[in-house]
């Protein structure tokens, strides 16, 4: 479906925002072969240039003429533009892997991380969706399991870094801190509480039933990439002071006994996941430490004995490459296989 | 079995720690009937002198004849301390409440919050047992809703702040904090791994079976404390990056349905329990907020559908005050009564 050329041309809209320098710079980093760089932004950024194997590339301004002759169309946007935009960048021709919520509980839109469901690709319109951070961490975890087992529960406590809310969640933490150790008030302005040394038990808006959009998103997400639907998710999202990197810690149920040693193995077979689970040294997948790395971490992998078969685990996870920009040029990099 | 009196001698040992300190305010504040203060360290604190009504006490050195004519001895010290002294102390005929764990878990000994097992108190021997701090929070919250349903399960994930590992611990995360804002290195002294923007999933040492003492503890003491045996509890324990309010999230089975509304209703009604749970106006308990303060607050009461009967919970609770050195004096004033 995917006409195979020997480079393609490659727009990246929201090219200035952080989640679009780093997709950037992945694409230079493992060679996505790229013919011309088309990069996009509304007004504001119009004539930004950014560093691309070894030139300078000009942002240009975001219109509905765009993507005339593009071949892939990834976008690093607010749902606002995502919903306006990658239809009319799909109906162009574009390949369009959108970063935005926008599309991914869309029956006819593919929700893919390419190493548990790249099969889902297959058909797809114009228009695939890469999913939410956290639902990449837990979802790397899962899959692995269910070679063995079934997943019937899961209860997830995601404690997830700022840089997910962006460039100025990032600023606002830093400035925060800078504050609070100078005795000065803070500000708040991207969260509606204080960050700094604080946890904020809200990801995005709150819904009717009382669960916020981060935590309907770890369900509904999970189950549609899983492709199980009778998997029973119950989350409680939480933004944490920390600049980079999710940490989830999730229990399991499962159908038959999956003792530690067998999950971690079969975790530890998986590609894309590393087992760092060592509690003699002290030693355990952390937020600081995985920072810049590729894959799913996971480690604290423990029996829970207060169900016939249950798995505690602690997933971290680097939120915005493999739980954001990586996954999304890996998408692409299947799609040209 | 406590003999009446208008004041009592008071010996305070690990006066001078951060829990000591905060312990002789709350004396002060709550007016403890005080006919003497005897301020206790080890050696290396001897001499100086804390504020209590008005007057510097001196510390004097801890030693085997110190608690001579003690009516209530509150150790704020080292399991090691505790282990050697508390039990002279109640030889010599004070009533001990004691902050370390190592009695905790002893079938002789009471293990006490005044709101939810004072009846424990009964026939001690000598010794009481403050609970530990994250024991404390949930508890004050199972306990209302155990007035109607039976809980079959909880699944908790505890993000301590920093403060009950003790000021050592406060001024880690401080300088660290300053250290990374200004591009330095960081050194890590109290917590094996950089606490600063970080979250560490281990308190205290690693047990045979893959739990920390700090998992193992939520599960046994929970249990103790509420009086039930059949909970099953499973944990998972965090350092985050928080100096003072350690925040829970709480998912519980039960046998009966609890619609949320109901649980807010019996947890308003409990003393010392605030529900604080208003999503329309983003409000939620938070450890920057409570931080100070004397209840256990909880928010985020939401149904969870992914099992027969079950509840979500978000609780916070200064784990210095209530957590810790509030409820060793409420202990006293409950025996007083």
């Amino acid at each position: 479906m995917m006409k195979k050329k020997d480079a393609y041309t490659v727009a990246v809209v929201g090219a200035t925002s952080a989640a679009g320098r780093e997709l950037i710079e992945l694409l230079e980093e493992r060679r996505f072969p790229v013919a011309d760089l088309v990069l996009l932004e509304p007004a504001e950024s119009e004539g930004e240039r950014i560093e691309f194997q070894g030139k300078g590339a000009r942002v240009r301004k975001l219109e509905k003429s765009s993507f005339a002759g593009i071949d892939f169309a990834w976008f690093c946007t607010d749902a606002s533009l995502s919903k306006v935009f990658c239809p009319i960048a799909a109906a162009a021709g574009a390949v369009v892997i959108d970063g935005s919520d926008v599309f991914r509980m869309d029956p006819a839109v593919p929700l893919v991380i390419p190493e548990v469901n790249a099969d889902a690709l297959t058909g797809h319109k114009g228009i695939i969706a890469n999913p939410d951070s956290s639902v990449i961490a837990l979802s790397m975890v899962l899959k692995p399991l269910q070679e063995t087992v079934t997943i019937k529960r899961v209860v997830v406590t995601a404690l997830q870094s700022v840089s997910s809310s962006g460039k100025e969640a990032m600023d606002e933490l830093a400035g925060q801190t800078v504050s609070l150790m100078n005795f000065r008030d803070v500000e708040t302005n991207v969260y509606r509480h204080q960050i700094a040394f604080n946890c904020i038990p809200q990801v995005d808006a709150f819904r009717e039933d009382g669960d916020t959009r981060g935590e309907a998103t770890l369900a509904e997400e999970t189950k549609k990439i899983l492709g199980d639907q009778a998997i029973r998710v119950t989350a409680t999202a939480v933004w944490v002071p920390v600049f980079r990197g999710h940490a989830l810690s999730v229990n399991i149920e499962t159908d038959k006994p999956v003792p530690a040693n067998e999950a971690r193995e079969s975790l530890a077979r998986s590609a894309g996941v590393i087992v760092y689970d060592d509690p003699a040294r002290d030693l355990y997948p952390l937020q600081t430490e995985i920072a810049g790395k590729d894959e799913v971490f996971v480690g604290r992998v423990r029996e829970d004995r207060t169900v016939e078969h249950g798995l505690n685990l602690w997933i971290v996870c680097d939120n915005i490459r493999k739980g954001a920009a990586l996954n999304a040029v890996q998408i692409g990099e299947h799609l040209i296989r």
